[in-house]
């Protein structure tokens, strides 16, 4: 990662923390153990690539962050949650996430089970009341119904219904790729798509750029996670590595193989370049972000 | 129940149950398995009183049937999908609703849990995405915070909570009303208070007065569903009778006795009443509804 991006990495996720810390009820807030374990599940450590996602796009439309600060964290907010329900034991089953125990583990399995389902409205509650968000009422309810629609069973919930059906099926690229458009690629798309909403008179064929650009990187973002399962060690993944092929899941690396796996990627990344020519140096971290995505190591 | 009251409820059943159809993704859209257990979970023999609410407050304030088929569906899918969370394992733990199997038994543990995710996140699409309901988008918004704000961890999420925490533990008369304003007062007030915002220029004494309706009848609900779970048989009931207070839940009868709850009961009542008398002859079946609540053997 850039020094560059780092600095603005760092100052995107503490601004996103501070509006979390905002919008969630304290752990004071009646039913207080229910507000804590929400808490826990947030604030876990997360990357905030959806936020920052969110942020940078803003910088390419010239829009003021405070605008943005409502849908970064009610995008975040869905993708903890998910998380949350995910690794429940009649899900994926996981003890940690990111070196802690898991929402279940440090609390139980009732209570995380509504932690999620706590999150998400809230989410939603967040897009529908924030007043520093963007002043055009038809765009909030569009957003709102975005994320719903996105983060659904049309999309993320979908995706996740389809990944435990697949669970030791052989599946083609075609049906993976389906897989992930849903479960990852829904949410990514939308965190952009939320900046851009909130630029009302946006045009249409910027809007598809960004989206485009939005696919790309969310594909590869998974690409790059399944072959980093295969190539990066445990302590740095903060996951047992090739815990995912143990686990017998359909990934990149095992349908199309390492080597046409990386090249995917970097078509990808080359799409996603060139869907962010029109709007020149303003969006460079949308680039470093790509970046980012197909080179880190964890 | 009155002739009168019962077909009226079997029009608007028929009436949501119609909207529901048409909002739930079919059962042959991918993921397939997912939403015919959406659907499942939804048309599960419901008695529907939440839209129902919706729908005769709506003829109390000369609302068009059309504006509120969203949010009538919104407040049932809501609720709907608290039961299947409700029901799983790490909850109640139940295997029969309304006899018939619960969503985790019918499917699995993890598609229940799914279930319930993609039903919350349809009911804000609904809201945000019907162009039937009422044209003013700042109202619209305010009934997405409502319904995020009485669903989430300050209302239905919160009261689960509170009544999880609660099991095998003696309360107060003033924490089992706090358990139950939360878990199933707060999405029962919002049933009434949609159809109100569906009104954009409504008098606030008079939002007050109906807000203070569905407060009562709220709390009655849950009276009459202790008294019924000590006086009626298995039959009627559809669950073993006297399942709550085999399993040490903290019931108004258990608490107060029954005469005192009967009493409280009557009291609730008179004061449900009281709040309608400003809506005059137009708010009839509100008082029916308030009646039947009261009275019901099931």
């Amino acid at each position: 990662m850039t020094v560059n991006l780092k600095s603005c990495f760092t100052q995107y996720r503490t601004r996103v923390d501070g509006a979390l810390d905002h919008w969630l009820p304290g752990d004071d807030i009646h039913p207080t153990h229910l507000h804590e374990a929400m808490r826990y599940a947030t604030f876990n450590g997360g990357k905030r690539v959806r936020p920052l996602l969110t942020y940078l796009t803003g910088e390419a439309l010239n829009i003021a962050p405070e605008q943005l600060d409502g849908p970064a964290c009610a995008i975040e907010l869905i993708h903890s949650y998910s998380l949350v329900h995910d690794d429940l034991p009649a899900m994926d089953d996981d003890d940690l996430r990111r070196g802690k125990p898991t929402c279940h583990k440090a609390y139980d399995e009732a209570t995380a089970i509504l932690v999620g389902d706590g999150l998400q409205a809230l989410a939603f509650y967040i897009l529908a009341h924030d007043d520093n968000m963007v002043d055009d009422t038809n765009a909030r309810l569009r957003m709102c119904a975005l994320l719903a629609q996105s983060s659904g069973s049309r999309g993320m919930v979908g995706g996740q219904a389809i990944d435990l059906a697949a669970v030791g099926k052989s599946l083609s690229l075609a049906e993976l790729q389906d897989m992930h458009i849903h479960k990852t690629g829904a949410l990514i798309r939308t965190s952009v798509m939320l900046a851009a909403y909130s630029k009302p008179d946006l045009d249409n064929g910027l809007i598809e750029k960004l989206d485009h650009y939005a696919k790309c990187i969310g594909l590869n973002f998974q690409i790059k996670d399944d072959i980093l399962d295969i190539e990066a060690d445990t302590e740095t993944l903060g996951k047992p590595q090739g815990s995912d092929v143990d686990a017998n899941k359909p990934t990149y690396p095992a349908i199309v193989g390492m080597e046409d796996a990386k090249r995917m990627m970097m078509d990808l990344h080359q799409e996603a370049l060139d869907s962010l020519t029109p709007f020149g140096d303003k969006a460079e971290r949308l680039r470093q972000l790509a970046e980012y995505i197909i080179s880190r190591e964890y």
